[in-house]
């Protein structure tokens, strides 16, 4: 495995795989990796001939207040995990490199898909990603780029970003690997004190026991919210920022659940704010498991 | 001359030429195609093995109140002059091509450099020129752009977005292609009345003037601003927007010239707004012409 530390190694990398005829995959991480993002690789491995990873904890999707110092960082345990997987290149620029002109300068606007949900609790969160994810692809030039369904917001904005922007990149989405109690691996869970992390699972729990419902008729949003939030509220630990039921189209208020619909919550344990989703088909014939 | 209408053709031509080996040079126009725009073409196959020309009126780079609806449209002048010029890729698509979500959805904001001189005037202006300009370049990823040095804050802010969103592009400024009596070539030109139009080539006299000034060892930004403004007033027909040296580099008030300068004005003749600038390299041994 190859470790570069510039924009102009990482091109020059990427460039030469894409002359010799290679299919490129691109994983872009903010390292502490962990099972999940070990996913992607084998995904990307999968669907490419050439791998590279990026680990950049990127300053502009952090707000004031949120942890970016505190992010855990270790760049030794990145790369050999990386090697390990497979990834071809690991990619660790600065933010200097990221950012040449500093954080105030051109930045990526991904209108009203980036201020619901999350957008609502991190006004420029999603700014910051489709920033730093349009310069990853401009820097790579990859045939596929993945993202976990964890993050389902930023899978649905970063579609549209490269829909809109005119990227020509396969925005694949890797399933959210989890714990076997079943919450969902993120680098953040490390944050967690250990009654936190033994009452977590709840946004598990909750996403499932909605989707029971939906899989077994109901088809009134406000219905599932309402039992998603239920059960998360029975969690002392837990305060729930928002349960919903939405469109994995736009995001939108899903009244009626019908097309790929999502199921969101985002909930915070003390400091710790942790996200899950499911997303289903549902059409006139039954409900299937589907990925945003 | 190729002609295709559709971001997905172009992307597969200029994806040919790339494999086959070919530099590709892309000259962004709004059409309405002047001897301004064949130098573009010109200096263009001089760098590179394949010349691309868009013709595109990009809704989001006018203002509510400006000539969006009335611009020169003529596309088959537009595709004579082009072949006739070497041009090998004619693109005109459509604005649903361009901009598939419609106008309120992605886009570049350019920050600080983008909300002076025609900024101030045109506040949502170079946020549409760098959103276009940026899926122009990921539809072609050409070795080449070519920019018109009359429009130089636009040079300036598509070279800083370039930088920024780390785009693996060289943008080359092209000189100003003038009337023989000095008046910068522009589609809107078409707009002035006979009166108007003798009238037009005062920015060309002011900037001149001011030029002298400097050549003469003038180094008081101020001074060369006030002889602008002079020349321009003495014009009944010509009201002034702006007239103002700044730095090449960030286009700040240029104080003390010194370094890369411009020299920018911009006037009203009637409803129609024209530009022009000169750019001068200021140092201790002298001052020589330039380019933005």
């Amino acid at each position: 495995m190859t470790i570069v530390r510039t924009v102009e190694a990482a091109r020059t990398w990427a460039a030469d795989r894409r002359r010799s005829g290679a299919r490129l995959a691109l994983v872009p991480t903010m390292g502490a990796l962990h099972a999940g993002h070990l996913a992607h690789v084998q995904a990307a491995r999968q669907r490419a001939d050439a791998v590279a990873l990026s680990v950049f904890v990127n300053p502009t999707q952090f707000g004031p207040g949120e942890d970016l110092e505190r992010y855990p960082r270790d760049l030794d345990r990145d790369g050999a995990l990386s090697a390990a997987a497979g990834v071809d290149l690991l990619f660790a620029p600065s933010p200097r490199d990221m950012y040449p002109g500093g954080q105030t300068g051109v930045a990526v606007d991904v209108g009203a898909v980036g201020t619901v949900l999350e957008g609502k609790h991190r006004p420029t969160h999603f700014r910051g990603v489709a920033t730093v994810v349009c310069k990853l692809l401009a820097v790579f030039v990859p045939d596929i780029a993945t993202f976990g369904q964890k993050d389902a917001q930023q899978v649905v904005v970063v579609r549209h970003v490269v829909r809109e922007m005119l990227l020509p990149v396969e925005i694949v989405c890797i399933p959210t690997v989890r714990d076997p109690d079943g919450l969902a691996l993120s680098s953040r869970n490390a944050y967690l004190t250990a009654e936190q992390r033994r009452a977590a699972p709840v946004l598990r729990r909750a996403l499932l026991e909605a989707e029971a419902m939906v899989r077994a008729g109901e088809r009134r949003g406000a219905a599932v919210e309402e039992v998603l939030r239920a059960v998360l509220s029975s969690e002392r630990l837990a305060q729930t920022d928002y349960a919903l039921a939405v469109s994995a189209e736009d995001l939108r208020p899903a009244v009626v659940l019908q097309g790929r619909i999502l199921l969101v919550a985002a909930a915070r344990f003390g400091a710790t704010r942790l996200l899950d989703n499911t997303c289903l088909d549902v059409g006139p014939d039954g409900v299937s498991a589907a990925l945003p």
